[in-house]
C-alpha cells in the first residue's frame, strides 16, 4: 500500500473543483488527477447512456493516470451513471449524492439532539440543484433512503451567475431570494418544512456565504435552516475511505504531493475559472482527447 | 418555380425560433422546416470544424425535407460556418450577423438624414451577444464592412434568464442595465460612442421591450439609441430574397401552408420553451437523430 494515494476527481467541467477544494483541506497529502470532460458538457440534457459512456470514458483515462480512488464530482454523472461506473471500475467510486443526503441525515440528527427531540416533524430537506438534477429526482430518493423528506428546487441562474463571477452581486442575492421562497412555499404546500438546505450542484459551495446572508436578512421569520454542501459532504467520505484503505504507518514520503489537471476542451476557460473554484491558482492544464 | 418556397431554419436550439417568428410575420405563406440541434447544443464552445460538420449536417437533413433556402438562425454558426455552408449548400444560405450588421448601417443613414448629416462621428455600433459570437469578433468584422464601428460585449446572464422565463422581470432589468452601463463605459474608453444596440443573439429579442424601457429609465442622458435584432434583419432579407427568387404570378395555393419542427434532443423542452421564442403554440415537434 503506497503512503500517498492518488484521487481521480471528475466532473463535466470545473464545478467538480469545489470538491477538490475541499479535499485539499481534508486530504492534502495525496496525490491528485482532475478530468473535467468539458467538450462534451452539459451533461444535464444527454441521455443516461450517453452519460454513461461518458463517464466509463473518464474512469478508463484517470486509471491510467493511475487513480486509486475515482470521486464523480458531478451530480448528473451521480444521479445517472453511478452503477455503470462501480460495475466497470476496478477501483471504489464515489459520487457527490449520497454523502450529500448522509450528511444532511446527520445534520438533522444533531439538530434534534439539540431540540431534545421535541420536533419529530423536522424530516425536511430543501435540496437546490440543476434542473438535470433535480429531473433525477436522485437527492429524493437518496434522502428517503436516510429517512428525509426532500424538496427538489431548480435553480437554473446559479451556475451562470457563479460563472460570471457574481459571487457576491446583488442580483445573485435577489435571484437566491426568489429561489428561496418560491421553494418554501412549494415544499409547505406538500408538508415538507426543511431544516436543513443542501446545495445540490458543485457550483453552489461558493454561493455558500450569499445564501447564509440571504437567511439571516429575508428568512428570519422561519425556523433556522443549516446550509450543508455536497461537496463538503463527498470529501469527507473520501477521508474516511483513504483513511480505511491506504492507511499509511508512514506518510514521510520524500516528494511532494503532485496535482494534475487535464480538461477535454479550452484549457484557457478552464484555468481562467477553474481557479475560482479551486480557491487558489491551477497553473497548468492539459488538453486531452476523449473522443465525441 | 413554385408558388409556395419551403424555407429550412437552423439552430443549435430553440433560440431561432424568434428568426422564424419574425419571418412568419413577413412571408407567411411560406412552407418552413425547422431544426434545433439541441442534442449537440451548446455550440459556442466547440471548435470551427465542429460546428461546420454539425451545420452542414443540418442542411443535409433540411435539403432532405425540401429546404430550398437555408437560414442559420444561429449566431455561433453564422460566424464559424457560413462559408463551410456555402460551399457544400445546393440552395442559398442565409445568416443572421451580415443582416444585422447591415441593418445597423441603414439605421445609422436614416439618423443621420433626420440629423441633417451634422454628427458624422455616429459610427458607433454595440453589439450585445453571446461570449462565444463576440469571440469570434464576427460583428466587429461585418460592420466594419459597412463602415462601422462596433463595441461586442458578451452579455452571459442574458441567455438563462430567458430561458428561466423571467423576460420582464426586475432582476432581468438589473443586469440588462449592468451590462449597457459596463458596454458603454468600456466602449467609450476606445471611442466608440454607439448610436445603435444591435442585438446579437436569437434569444435577445424577447427582451427587445426590457431595453427599451431600460435605456428610457436609466440612459436617457446618453445619446439616444435604436435597438435593433439581427433575428428581424435577417427575416427582411429571406423576405427579399424570396420575392426575388421565388416570385410567383399565382400565390393561390389551395394547400395550407406547413411548418415542421425537428430537434435532435428532448422534443419536449423543444415544444415547452419553444413556444414562448416563437410566440405561438407548437403543436408537434419531431425528433431526428443526426448523430454523435
Amino acid at each position: 500500500v503506497s503512503s500517498r494515494p492518488t484521487i481521480g476527481i471528475f466532473d463535466s467541467g470545473f464545478g467538480g473543483l469545489t470538491v477538490m477544494r475541499s479535499l485539499l483541506a481534508l486530504v492534502p497529502d495525496a496525490n491528485y488527477v482532475y478530468l473535467g470532460d468539458t467538450a462534451r458538457l452539459p451533461y444535464g440534457s444527454k441521455s443516461r447512456e450517453t452519460i454513461a459512456r461518458y463517464a466509463v470514458d473518464s474512469l478508463r483515462f484517470l486509471e491510467s493516470q493511475g487513480a486509486e480512488l475515482f470521486v464523480v464530482a458531478c451530480n448528473t454523472a451521480s444521479a445517472l451513471a453511478l452503477d455503470a461506473l462501480e460495475a466497470e471500475a476496478k477501483i471504489p467510486v464515489i459520487g457527490v449524492i449520497e454523502p450529500g443526503a448522509s450528511a444532511a441525515r446527520a445534520a438533522r440528527n444533531e439538530a434534534m439532539q439539540e431540540a431534545a427531540a421535541t420536533d419529530l416533524t423536522s424530516d425536511g430537506v430543501l435540496v437546490l440543484a440543476t434542473e438535470a438534477t433535480v429531473q433525477s429526482h436522485a437527492y429524493a430518493r437518496a434522502c428517503a433512503a436516510h429517512g428525509l423528506r426532500a424538496f427538489e428546487k431548480a435553480c437554473p441562474l446559479l451556475v451562470p451567475l457563479v460563472e460570471e463571477g457574481w459571487i457576491d452581486h446583488p442580483v445573485t442575492e435577489e435571484v437566491a431570494r426568489i429561489y428561496l421562497a418560491e421553494a418554501l412555499v412549494q415544499a409547505g404546500a406538500q408538508n415538507i418544512i426543511p431544516h436543513t438546505i443542501l446545495l445540490g450542484c458543485t457550483h453552489y459551495p461558493l454561493l455558500q456565504d450569499l445564501f447564509e446572508c440571504v437567511l439571516l436578512k429575508h428568512f428570519a421569520d422561519h425556523d433556522p435552516m443549516s446550509i450543508l454542501d455536497s461537496a463538503e459532504a463527498t470529501a469527507q467520505r473520501v477521508k474516511q475511505l483513504v483513511a480505511e484503505r491506504f492507511s499509511s504507518t508512514s506518510t514521510t514520503s520524500t516528494t511532494e504531493p503532485t496535482q494534475k489537471f487535464f480538461a477535454t476542451d479550452s484549457v484557457e476557460k478552464f484555468q481562467r475559472l477553474g481557479s475560482r473554484f479551486l480557491g487558489c491558482p491551477i497553473a497548468y492544464v492539459q488538453h486531452v482527447d476523449l473522443g465525441g
